[in-house]
């Protein structure tokens, strides 16, 4: 395809957007051939500009022209995505400020809200695109949050264990307690607690695939005694339990209502109940980029530890442990997009090229994003302000038995 | 000494300041022996108001009059004074919302700001009063912060070694390493940090006698090589450094401050730099009491996370692990207030009994604050957000070789 040559200020302006992004180690070349930015020495990959439109397209808006145009192949990218994604979001760390003074406008871009039917539109878009295409790349368990990988050269599946452990160990979970859960996936985590802790579990979430799916496998594993999955929002929970816990919910929940996710949980806890959150997060407030509410996550919001706050403290719970488990994500999104690499033929099939471009372009981006600290992932474990059976140190997290004698344990203290 | 009877009107007013502080179960008796509040059955120890007087000023003024009017005899308090105390902060967390919405007005008392001149009068008002009293009750280090009790029937000095190693570990300090401590009591965190894990430290601190103190500990050690103390300000620290850590200054430090303490790490800290800030904190954010405010801790001002995160946001930090200690300081508070008891007699020839009456109540109602959940102890750590280099987990923080042991490694690593 032969386009007309590139104009002198439409290299400078390529030029002048490469510096107000950080001046990111990475190569930019124009339609014909042009090359500017970094020497090659230098650059851990190009970008390559397949059109002019494009280029009034990035002054306008930046993420949402960079995502669109990949996905469409008007831009290309040569090198590891991953890399170049990286390089882009450390350069931006660097040179726009948190506080929303961006160089280069962004549309203001009508922001999905998180009434009840929003919620619901919104986990529609993400959550049910099909259980055949997640299963393709997710672990054989359908987990779809942060893994935690404590020892090198762990596999994923190890890793989703190795983080539910994690988090029950973190609430000192015992047989019988009462558990809530506030947004459940496929119920991995939920049937996992039942199964490895003998606790009773409610787990809520919006999505009807992922709720039939869960169903379907707590009857699978005769767990429908000690588990049940509802499909409502966070919001229409009740009863009361010992425990609530919510993995990867949070993010979805915008940080204007977190006053009343802190009253909901409130309301839903005992006396000496406790919690823990697990959330992506930010360092510091930052909305979305445009691409990712629009293509990805509508209504999403990653908070900073300051906005978590407005959960517990209006409601005087006492924050007991903070963990930023930061580089885990970007081994678990690594691990994601690696398997969904090996299988974009089979999600070509299932949707088309552009769908396949587009969730490379997530997963890549995402692993970046991790990696150069662009995003957190929070665990923040929180009990009632009076409640003085909190464990005296953290030590006993990391005391562990292997899992089948804990589970041995649990199953012989269940039958006393 | 005999008092005219109370009136009908008295005794409905204690009433009902006993309703407006929660009902605590104790009970109050008036000068002329006539008893109000809960049945002796729930109460768990008697105030007595032994003047007319202190009526008013207790309804105008609460925690004033109770800590002044406690320190000068016109109340007294029968049965555990921290248990009396516990029962009041109980009382209040319950029945006192956070926001400064309070039953009964407290008088605007002008807080003490937090310019130089302003913080070295407060930290004078309080550390200064002498290192033969602090010897009397602290521990043989002279450690005056929250001390770390893991396990159970620990001694003080145990407790206090056992803090300094849990911090050094959170750190993950190595030999070599260049530390910077902003205010450092008697300096025996930073002789421990240069003794125990072989790094370099500079450590600051307002006060004089501590200052003085501090030196000559380190010149009977020969640990002037490794360690600098210098009688500054936070502020006038300047140089490169590894890690940056404060144990129990931040709660002089004033929250408007705290942009401007985050600016200072900013620019002590290296690429890689991380650190750690331990402070008592709050649940919410309150103001602190007006009696704490003018006889113990001028400028004090504890803060709650969302305060607190006006030091790392701003420049971006990454908070990486958060621990709340709360039960681990009313433990050290109850080891102190009972070898403060146990040397009463030498404080009340040193000052007189007023001041330990004074003193007496501060030690208990700190004990009772941190048992009720009115106080926090957090430590938290962080680091710059790009650095990748920060553990896997948290793990090796409690598989910890025996105190010789580590010191020998550390000696035998030095040699290399």
């Amino acid at each position: 395809m032969a386009m007309r040559t590139s104009r002198l200020w439409e290299r400078q302006l390529i030029r002048r957007l490469w510096e107000a992004v950080g001046k990111p180690a990475v190569e930019v070349e124009l339609w014909d051939g042009e090359v500017c930015g970094v020497d090659r020495t230098r650059a851990v990959g190009r970008i390559i500009i397949r059109e002019p439109k494009m280029l009034r397209r990035l002054m306008w808006n930046p993420s949402l022209a960079f995502g669109e145009g990949y996905a469409t192949g008007r831009i290309e990218v040569e090198g590891s995505l991953v890399d170049v994604a990286a390089s882009l979001l450390a350069g931006m760390l660097r040179a726009i400020p948190p506080d929303g003074r961006k160089p280069w406008r962004e549309r203001l871009s009508r922001r999905r809200g998180h009434s009840l039917i929003e919620s619901r539109a919104s986990v529609h878009h993400h959550y049910d695109l099909g259980n055949d295409f997640y299963r393709l790349w997710l672990d054989e368990q359908m987990v779809y949050t942060c893994a935690y990988f404590p020892r090198e050269n762990m596999s994923l599946e190890q890793a989703q264990i190795a983080k539910f452990d994690h988090i029950c160990r973190k609430l000192r979970l015992r047989p019988g307690d009462r558990v809530v859960e506030a947004g459940c996936g496929w119920g991995g985590f939920a049937l996992h607690m039942a199964r490895s802790y003998g606790v009773h579990v409610r787990a809520c979430n919006l999505s009807k695939e992922q709720i039939a799916y869960a169903r379907r496998r707590a009857q699978d594993e005769d767990l429908t005694r000690l588990v049940e999955f509802v499909e409502a929002d966070y919001r229409q929970l009740d009863g009361k339990y010992d425990v609530f816990v919510s993995v990867g919910m949070l993010e979805h929940v915008g940080t204007e209502q977190y006053p009343a996710l802190g009253a909901v949980i409130d309301r839903l806890l005992t006396d000496n109940g406790r919690g823990l959150i697990h959330t992506i997060g930010r360092n510091v407030a930052r909305s979305l980029d445009a691409w990712t509410e629009r293509y990805i996550f509508p209504g999403a919001e990653p908070p900073s530890l300051k906005q978590m706050m407005d959960i517990f403290e209006p409601n005087g719970w006492s924050v007991l442990d903070v963990e930023n488990l930061r580089l885990h994500y970007a081994e678990t999104c690594r691990a994601w997009l690696s398997r969904f690499e090996a299988h974009a033929g089979e999600v070509a099939r299932m949707f088309d090229e552009q769908f396949v471009r587009m969730w490379r372009f997530y997963l890549a981006s995402s692993t970046a994003a991790f990696l150069t600290g662009w995003l957190q992932l929070f665990q923040v474990v929180f009990a009632r302000a009076q409640d003085n059976s909190i464990p005296r140190s953290r030590e006993d997290i990391y005391q562990y038995p292997d899992r089948r004698s804990l589970h041995e344990t649990l199953a012989a203290s269940a039958q006393n």
